[in-house]
């Protein structure tokens, strides 16, 4: 990996709604996945970050990376826990240290709002995703080291 | 698979808390993972169920079977979406189709809960657990079968 570049790094307000909308939308194409149109994504993008469980970290200007924080009560502990819903650096700008910095400084964020753990789910083949979790300190495994793998399960209903 | 034996499915009330503190704590015992003792378990439970954003899918009479179910809104759609925390049968009642019938129970509930997506995650060594999950609709890869697995990845914070 070449040196980090240093960008700025923030919180969202929903005065971002429709850039990171756009930059989500291309994440979705990217991947394949669909997803509705940004005038429609917007407006949703804004009330989440109105509804008191959403926080969206930012990276550069102009914006080139966001990652999409979930919260809710935890189950086993009376902290909070985070689901780290979207992370998201546009490709022009990869390689640089973006996606490292901006997970740091979302991870930071998700302390702060008090929560003890935090979840995601990738693409077994999403190798630099996987490398980018791997080393700062997510585990795919049960327990420890070695144990089984824990898979993602998803349907619509 | 025996034929299903039929048990009584209802929603949890916050006076069900302590009988499914018991159940998740021995769920995880079973697992290996830690738990709070059962007293501390019980309040945490009543004050999930009320606080809007938790449902849990109760089998038997006596209790046999739990699904905690959390919800919130969803980004890609307006509607809800629902992640399984914890399914769980007990030992002595598995091999009846309790947990199948637990597992349609919770998927119901969720779509009357305004949910258009369901997700969860389970041990890659957990066969049983999978297959009822395949079964019934579930896909670990992307897009479609034969794409790549999701993992999923955990940290404490």
């Amino acid at each position: 990996m070449s040196a980090a570049r240093s960008v700025p790094l923030r919180r969202a307000s929903p005065d971002d709604a429709p850039e990171i909308a756009r930059l989500l939308v291309a994440f979705n194409a990217e991947f394949d996945e669909p997803a509705p149109p940004v005038d429609e994504l917007a407006p949703r993008v804004a009330q989440l970050l109105d509804g008191g469980d959403t926080v969206i970290a930012l990276a550069g200007d102009p914006m080139c990376g966001v990652a999409v924080m979930r919260f809710r009560s935890a189950i086993w502990s009376p902290a909070r826990e985070c689901y780290l819903a979207e992370l998201y650096v546009a490709p022009s700008e990869r390689g640089e240290g973006i996606g490292r910095a901006l997970l740091t400084y979302a991870l930071d964020v998700a302390r702060g709002e008090g929560a003890d753990y935090v979840d995601l789910n990738t693409a077994e083949t999403d190798t630099a995703a996987r490398a980018l979790y791997e080393s700062m300190g997510f585990s795919s495994t049960e327990h420890k080291p070695g144990g089984p793998m824990n898979i993602y399960y998803e349907r619509v209903l």
